[in-house]
């Protein structure tokens, strides 16, 4: 027997269970997307490496990118990221698209990054953007989207919280510190790696970058003040408006949240777990400049990404995911022998027509392996036409979870199927 | 203004009207493939060569794969196919899977072809199997699910095709024509080729591999054979079971399909379009070694695949696609000025929380600049919350279809809706 050829690192495999785990987050991400009114679009999976120059974050492009020639074409990329295809979607057809855009997207997405726990190079990435307005009701309105999706997996507000700043806020505050126009972006930088940094690393890495000890004391001062926001008329706006969605529980105010892309300009936001390992789960913010960059207008933005892998795991250490999830088969209906095989066919079409989800098993085999085939899958109910029930114009039904077994007219045959399956999916 | 940055040759930009398209498609998709029990997998996008050079046909894997080298790995491809994939996850966990298994999948494939009407470089493409079981229910069943899907989205069976064939018998043909085991393969692709080359052609390519005179003209007999089906047990019950799924005016026998791919070793189908270009929608068949091949054991198992490109153009072209396509926002709620900004957000949320799609503009504006928005979005009502109203209780619902408008006490809004909405999504 050959060797089983490999599958790539920092690529998944997703079996059936897996697969419907991701099923059921997409779904969510479907459905609350819509009802805020979003439009789901998609860019290509290839673009040039050009286009994330622009305005991606450099290590995003330069370390993070699988990029590849093709014969006869200039460097592809697997994308890293959305927002830059939006942004060159957006620049090709500014003057027809009614403003403003509401779009969402979710698809695959690659980063050459070192696979371990909550990163993979291969991922799935959930996007949404309100496209054409400054108003701080937008900035408001895509963090409800965030903070309704986390509510509708089941994670509450001690599990999981949105913290929101705005780099106007911060740029002013570095401002009243004496910190250099020039080396404000380094600043933003060093807020971002607060976290990731012990202090006396983070300190050093603050110094070096050319800021006196004084500023590093106002800096540590600042990204502890929790009243800042009140000093920001957006901020204050947002946060009235929050209350509006009753989301309130999930958002909060953050000083030390900054965002590592380069493009965003006004308010920024992250959701992190609480507890637990405290991963980020998402993040996103307003940015003015991003179709401009790809050769569009000057038009100015809100949106956030999320990926799955990361998620997934903050969902499952929470305990949140169903234990029973949809798109499973509900009803087998057995093959007793060759003969029979139309007779279970028909059956089978008839529940199918009904609207659930039915297999036939397509072997004769004993009874008794097709309940257990039946089990291994979950399923709840099988059907049984032998040539005794044939005879006689009857059918049974047997129940898998309780093990009740009715033989009935073969008319009877959907009303029963409902008796034992009540709530249709 | 700096040009905009181009998208790679190709692939394909998905505005909302066009991945409205697309997600029509997918939901029919899941929607089949669920109710005939199968369970939603997915694999990487991203494989080493090795996997596809075991059994893919080469003109596949040589000349249409997009390969390339990642930092410290062997050569990577972009998915062209899903096969492969599927027979490597099954290998891996042979003695786990119960078996017979179910599975579909729909997701990204590459192949670096030459661009054209019905040809793009990225593609979506619908995988569907039932693996573990020899039997020709199975095949039935796999062909049923092709028609199925087909009729729901609207194709008759004047429209579209399901022709079917079956290898064996035309080895078995081939045999009684004196053809070489040996020569058999070639011949297959010369029976594949016959719609694709001039008579002459194909002719010349028939002799050229080694048929003498007398086997062309006998080959030429067989494919247009209209009842050698009849002489094969297997497509005998075959459609008698497609009968049993009342399908058989979608499905008929045809010797001419042969499939190109190496791994087919029983039953071959491809769906075509009727008239028009008669383009190739769909294809598939029953294969038997394909996971010992990969390094698992011996395993049959028959599906098919089906593109979304030359999918969307028959279904364009035969005119099924409906004109009004799901989730598109429902309701814009206005904003009169500054002020009611959390009135209209509270509307909004009520009328979402109801199960709507929901947009709010996010800023103030002349009322008539709001509804033309709205009429671009394609949304049929209005709601309106002025001053004027707010005052009073009130709030004004406009049927943006009809143009009537109805003032009405606040707490009516929903009721409201729902006359002008009836029927919710």
């Amino acid at each position: 027997m050959a060797e089983i050829v490999r599958s790539v690192k920092g690529t998944r495999d997703f079996y059936p269970d897996v697969m419907a785990v991701r099923r059921w987050m997409f779904d969510i991400i479907r459905d609350v997307s819509t009802r805020f009114g979003y439009q789901e679009f998609d860019g290509p999976c290839l673009e040039f490496i050009d286009l994330y120059a622009a305005k991606s974050g450099e290590e995003l492009v330069k370390e993070q990118a699988f990029v590849f020639s093709s014969p006869g074409d200039d460097m592809l990329t697997l994308r890293p990221e959305l927002t830059p295809t939006l942004a060159r979607m957006v620049a090709q057809r500014q003057y027809d698209i009614p403003l403003p855009l509401r779009w969402w997207s979710i698809g695959p997405f690659w980063r050459y990054e070192n696979p371990q726990r909550g990163r993979t190079r291969e991922f799935y990435q959930w996007n949404i953007d309100l496209v054409g307005t400054e108003a701080v009701a937008a900035d408001a309105e895509i963090v409800a989207v965030a903070a309704t999706f986390l509510k509708e997996t089941g994670l509450s507000s001690e599990q999981v919280q949105i913290y929101v700043n705005n780099r106007r806020l911060m740029d002013e505050a570095l401002s009243s510190l004496e910190v250099a126009k020039e080396l404000r972006p380094a600043v933003f930088k060093v807020i971002d790696k607060l976290d990731k940094l012990s202090e006396k690393e983070w300190r050093a890495y603050a110094l070096e970058i050319g800021l006196s000890e004084e500023q590093v004391g106002g800096l540590q001062t600042l990204v502890n003040a929790q009243d800042l926001w009140l000093k920001s008329d957006e901020l204050v706006e947002f946060f009235e408006l929050i209350k509006i969605f009753g989301l309130e529980d999930y958002v909060s105010f953050n000083p030390k949240v900054i965002r590592g892309l380069d493009y965003y300009t006004g308010i920024v936001f992250e959701a992190f777990e609480l507890g637990g390992e405290s991963r980020a789960i998402l993040g996103g913010g307003r940015y003015d400049n991003l179709v401009a960059d790809v050769g569009g207008n000057r038009l100015p933005g809100v949106g956030f990404a999320m990926g799955d892998v990361v998620l997934e795991l903050v969902l499952q250490d929470a305990g949140v995911i169903p234990e029973k999830l949809g798109h499973t088969p509900q009803v087998l209906v057995t093959v007793f022998d060759e003969a029979t095989i139309p007779e279970s066919l028909k059956a089978a079409e008839e529940i199918r027509n009904a609207g659930y989800r039915v297999v036939v098993h397509p072997e004769a085999d004993k009874l008794g392996k097709q309940f257990k085939y039946a089990d291994k899958l979950d399923i709840s109910v099988a059907v049984i036409l032998g040539p005794d029930e044939l005879k006689e114009n009857l059918v049974a039904v047997k129940n898998l979870k309780t093990r009740d077994q009715v033989t009935i007219g073969r008319g009877e045959l959907l009303s029963q199927i409902e008796k034992f399956l009540p709530s249709l999916p």
